[in-house]
């Protein structure tokens, strides 16, 4: 395993160090427990608060500051925040206007801020989301993985939240954007835990595994590289027939890598999807490509759609100044 | 070789116009000859151009904007533009105070700039990023090579030149920029570029290249992998070496990824680099952390130290909006 860490017992803590020194004026960070919070706390919004294993950055520390999150729990490597970091972040940027948690569907996230949400005497809700499409059953969930749709979900309810929107609004519209949302991935590589020092799965060195979780988890099926156009068919095509969007309808596109595949090649992916949508009578009429839900050094990428309406165009439109998105 | 690619011809090409796509209001592209230049072009200032081969993105297209360059001349894959594409674009953007080519040190690149700036009517300088203190003479390059400083260059000039300096005052500050500006980087694994289809280098699975470049050239060492701390030591030792900054000055730290490492290894480093710098007496007060000289999906990452003045350090923080860089 070749990684720039010291110890795999700090990798975590000097990373998160690193982040915040790079963003002094933008977040801070607290540990034992751990969480990331604005270095400008808000003073009286409802309080959107996120986290879950470490590994996928810019998610979701990445995400916390003005018009997005308000605080974002790190868990270890692929591992779930607990309940004592979630506690504490709420306890630090509650307002009083209640605490709406974002949480990806995995088992031992949902059950964490499960467990939190009922230890807190704060008003509290959640939003889960679900927008990967490729499986309906996976290695640490139950029911749809939760993916890089989460980045929508907590932008436009950050903007929703900045404008002074209630707890009962936030938690409304972060499930709105949810089911407005899907997602699928490709791997062509495997990612590597730092502490497991070797690849999460095994592939050719002609495959790819279409459907892939942001942990390496299996997909839909393992195939033979194809071209890019091809496998944007593929990943569309499961991504249309789950949201059903009517023809005309604007779209937001988002393509996203995995940490371990360039940017040339995420334009490339952008390009092709970007047609497909409109041979399938779309408007892509929002963009965000990059790396931004990644999977630590795994190659590969997702393609995200969101079917927007005037008002999720006008949340996503709307500024954010965090350490990942910035407009 | 497993890449998001349809075929090897239209890389460049699908690739930029998923760039414009993603970014219409901000960047359109031109093809044969091709270039990218701003959506709405300046009308009134020093026009910047820079360029280079592709494989390096966000660099340079990705700078094209408010604040920043006017145009960039993207070549095939690590392979110089032409200068029929720096004669068009450099037409295109002139509006009659002088245009600044911005140029890599590599000889095909300094050879074919020198060829437009001969052939061009234009009033015309160039300034030449060598900010790379790995090795005196590389494969492609006399003297130093020019690597992840050009992000220094090209945003402190691009300031300057929109707030109306004067062409050899631009050209002066790129000098100057660039002279304060040093980088050395290190790969764990080769890149692969896609009309080859296979690792441009060997390297074994615990072994380190210290100083490579940007297009995979040896550096000045192959090494076993160590703790992050002592690369970044080795990196930073060799950057000071260079610009024997005064202790108490203030510098920007730069950490760039290849490509291939993910973010929370990104940060790790500038954790480690930015207390370094510190025990050396600087105060590195402005930062940029990220994916921005790549060598497409080469794993590893560069270290640059740019040494402040007040001046430069206003040149950075004024306002920038391009597809990689905003503020």
């Amino acid at each position: 395993m070749k990684k720039f860490i010291n110890d795999l017992d700090s990798v975590m803590r000097e990373s998160l160090g690193g982040m915040v020194a790079a963003h002094p004026n933008l977040i801070r960070a607290q540990f034992e427990p751990t969480f990331i919070s604005r270095a400008q706390p808000a003073t009286h919004k409802v309080a959107l608060l996120s986290g879950g294993g470490s590994g996928h950055e810019p998610l979701h520390a990445g995400f916390v500051g003005v018009g997005m999150l308000d605080a974002a729990c790190p868990g270890q490597v692929f591992t779930s925040p607990t309940p004592d970091q979630m506690l504490a972040a709420a306890a630090s940027v509650d307002t009083g206007r209640g605490v709406l948690f974002i949480v990806k569907n995995y088992a031992g996230d949902l059950m964490n801020f499960q467990m939190a949400s009922e230890m807190m005497d704060l008003e509290n809700a959640t939003v889960l989301v679900n927008d990967d499409v490729a499986v309906e059953r996976s290695t640490h969930t139950t029911g749809r993985r939760g993916v890089a749709g989460t980045t929508m979900v907590e932008k436009m309810v950050g903007a929703a939240a900045e404008q002074g929107a209630t707890l009962a609004e936030c938690k409304a519209l972060g499930d709105q954007v949810n089911e407005a949302t899907a997602s699928m991935g490709v791997a062509f590589t495997s990612c590597t835990v730092p502490a497991a020092g070797r690849a999460t799965f095994d592939i050719g060195p002609d495959e790819i595994e279409m459907g892939v979780g942001i942990h390496g988890e299996p997909g839909r099926r393992r195939e033979k590289i194809k071209p890019a156009a091809q496998i944007v068919d593929d990943l569309l095509g499961a991504i249309l027939l789950d949201l059903q969007p009517q023809r005309g309808r604007e779209v937001l596109l988002h393509v996203n890598g995995f940490g371990g595949t360039p940017q040339m090649e995420l334009y490339l992916l952008f390009h092709c999807a970007e047609q497909r949508l409109r041979a399938h009578g779309l408007n892509p009429v929002r963009s965000l490509v990059g790396n931004y839900t990644t999977a630590l050094d795994m190659a590969g990428a997702s393609l995200t759609v969101t079917v927007l309406t005037d008002q999720l165009k006008s949340l996503w439109d709307a500024p954010v100044h965090t350490a990942a998105l910035r407009w």
